[in-house]
């Protein structure tokens, strides 16, 4: 694997679930297959999970980690050529990323939305711009509109907490939730990928004007009445966003409409009352009280910890598979 | 060992220091035990000393480190339940904490006193929060009252040094002394804490209004006349800290006096003339001709050099005991 | 090797240059060497290149590695004795260094140039307190004068890339280029210094006022006609630094003339055109069509890329030489 951006670079889902819990029971196994080589972990943004769980993953692997922390406005890259570079960006991004890569095996990159145009962040400049020049395998570690370890972490999650009994494959519902600020695409984007490719009942639900890139979403069912969504459910993925302005672009990156009339969409006991006795899931961090109630996160069926603890897994499986293809 | 907050946490003090002096023959003897394990070390505050000997006592071990730097202000923990968290607070601890567990096999935690209020210092929210819900041993790499890692290498150090001649255990003078801002009282609380648990006579002295916490304290033998706490002394541990706030709780965190006025409390020549020719000791950074003059800090019975090294030591003794107890 | 900061510290060049050509071959083949080694590394300003290839580079040699970052405002340290330290400098050099020393067994510093005054700078007094205080070997990662593992990587980097024909040495040719801002010289001083130390043809060629210090170019050839320097010329080393100050000490630090006027300085193809089909180098990062235009840095002899690669061949040779000497 030289790439990890889609649902498609990990090829068949089943096989990718089944070497999760591979190294899940022994996470130590592959040890010779990182010894001696270098991830490069470059954070353009904040992070938490990510930082961590990739770290771990990484060291599993028997790998040397570098993290290198990119303030974002302390160093900016030139990305166009003929540029008279006299201003504030110091390098260009032609010599900083083949430098970078010239230090290590693997690239994993962070780098958020920026919400200044739509198109600048749906290009994916920056990650593209790794890709083209690095000559590494380079995965996303979230970034203006994907997040596939988190997805892959969700399925991961999904697949180890259902126990068929009627249905065939579960019902998963991803709900769009209030938020006091405007947070990218990139999880509920990924998430749909990840589950419309993967054997579940995949419904959407969110407000009007919150509708994703088809590019994510192809054909998934949108149900705008969250009740009716959430009705015999197995799974509700919780998770606010900002409108991706698929039909009003300049709309893209707002907050539609002000968060305190939208609290009748936050996860409460009720919503969870219609479902089948549904698991809870959310990427985390979580805002209680505006995304889910208090009552459902730490109720049994919340799995919000685990699915946390499975960043170290999918991101182990991503970074194993991409020494194998060195 | 779970949890390294006191010192009866490290119990039977000879078997400790022992065990650090074995360390110390041949610190990377115990590899094997730290293997493939994964020490997460989380700073909400800066650290010099702590953050550089506790990264090489678990290298030592064999470990894997992540160190987290976390601006206390960029991230701002919610503690409450049933808040609506539309503030500026993205997460709720009950979630943060058992994600970050779930990533290593041991935490430490560095998190200074705020000085807003005497009660939220002195219950320890913070480390108490992560040794509630990380289900992780937790070492306290300085908190709002305690600094135990300083206060076992002090002790590492005076056992060191200690020649025994007419009297049967050493005297050691803790005192105060003047410093321009104000200061926790975590690295006096735990030096008076393991000095009364070791088999020394243990002098404290300082202004009147300094009084540490009796929690720490206990009966311990508190002179108010510094020149006569001097009087025989074998060591002298030197510490400025701001008003503990026990008869006044109004007071605490407070410098008392300005410190133009007590540069008499200054250790110098003169005062390190009535001891048993003592020898020095700080848990550095130390403010010369504040704290201690260039001659007392440069002589040869200045001891905050291999006191400082000996961090190393406390550390990897902690770290060891955690491990065999995974 | 104890200090590496000076071309002699490396002693014969055929020998450096044959050792890095092995280091080169065989990265990993010295980590019995590194092994339960700590090289800690001390960035008291910014760095990427640096950063990234001295960590891979003490990686490879099996080394355990601690980078700290030091803010240089946030962490003011006292240097001079009798000092009463109530101001906000928080600890002095002569603790500092030694306790952060006892933690590792190599020392790594980068301090930049602070332009306040000439003497200040070129005196190294922070390095030179490391060397002086710290007892460890100790390697300048840039320093106010100098940059001795860009150097180095240079000169490697010439070597692979010199295909003698007629003439029996390279001529290799420094020059200074346009840049909106003021830079330091530790770049060109070392480069000065490596360059008459190798089996050269050396030529530096710059505006009047910019002469750099002797104790660096000693006899060098120094040219102010840019394009009669470039004749016949097989590397071109682009370069901006400020005035030295070495005849007008008041202009230390200074852009002599605004940039817009200097423009024909930068290195274009005409003036590539004069050269032996000259190797183009820079240290970077490089501002385009400032120091050089994109044509000239994109094509096939353009060496920016290899040569920033080379930095972890530079510091693996000196960290090698460093263990090896413990």
């Amino acid at each position: 694997m030289r790439i990890f951006q889609h649902v498609t670079d990990i090829g068949d889902l089943s096989a990718a679930l089944a070497e999760a819990q591979e190294v899940k029971r022994n996470r130590f196994a592959w040890q010779n297959l990182g010894h001696n080589k270098t991830a490069l972990l470059i954070f353009f943004n904040n992070s938490l999970r990510t930082r961590l769980s990739t770290q771990k993953a990484a060291m599993n692997l028997g790998m040397n980690v570098i993290v290198l922390d990119v303030n974002q406005g302390a160093w900016k890259l030139e990305t166009e050529r003929g540029v008279i570079m006299d201003g504030d960006k110091s390098e260009h991004l032609l010599e900083a990323i083949p430098v970078m890569a010239s230090y290590c095996d693997i690239i994993g990159v962070r780098s958020f939305a920026r919400f200044e145009n739509r198109a600048d962040d749906y290009e994916e400049r920056i990650l593209n711009q790794f890709i083209q020049y690095s000559g590494r395998p380079v995965f996303f570690m979230e970034s203006a509109t994907v997040h596939p370890l988190q997805a892959f972490a969700d399925l991961i999650t999904i697949e180890e907490n259902w126990k068929p009994s009627n249905a065939s494959k579960p019902k998963v519902v991803m709900t769009w939730a209030p938020h006091p600020k405007a947070l990218p695409q990139a999880v509920p984007n990924s998430f749909a990928e990840w589950m419309l490719a993967a054997d579940v009942d995949f419904v959407i639900t969110h407000p009007e004007g919150y509708e994703l890139d088809p590019q994510f979403v192809g054909s998934a069912r949108v149900e705008y009445d969250q009740m009716k969504a959430f009705e015999g459910a197995d799974f509700v993925y919780a998770k606010n966003w900002s409108c991706p302005g698929v039909t009003r672009p300049e709309d893209y990156g707002k907050v539609l409409d002000d968060y305190h009339k939208m609290m009748n969409w936050t996860v409460d006991a009720a919503h969870m009352a219609v479902t089948n006795n549904a698991a809870f899931l959310h990427c985390l961090p979580v805002r209680r009280n505006m995304i889910v109630t208090d009552d459902v996160i730490e109720s049994p069926r919340s799995l919000v910890i685990p699915e946390a603890a499975n960043r170290e897994i999918s991101a182990q499986v991503v970074l194993k598979r991409m020494l194998e293809s060195l």
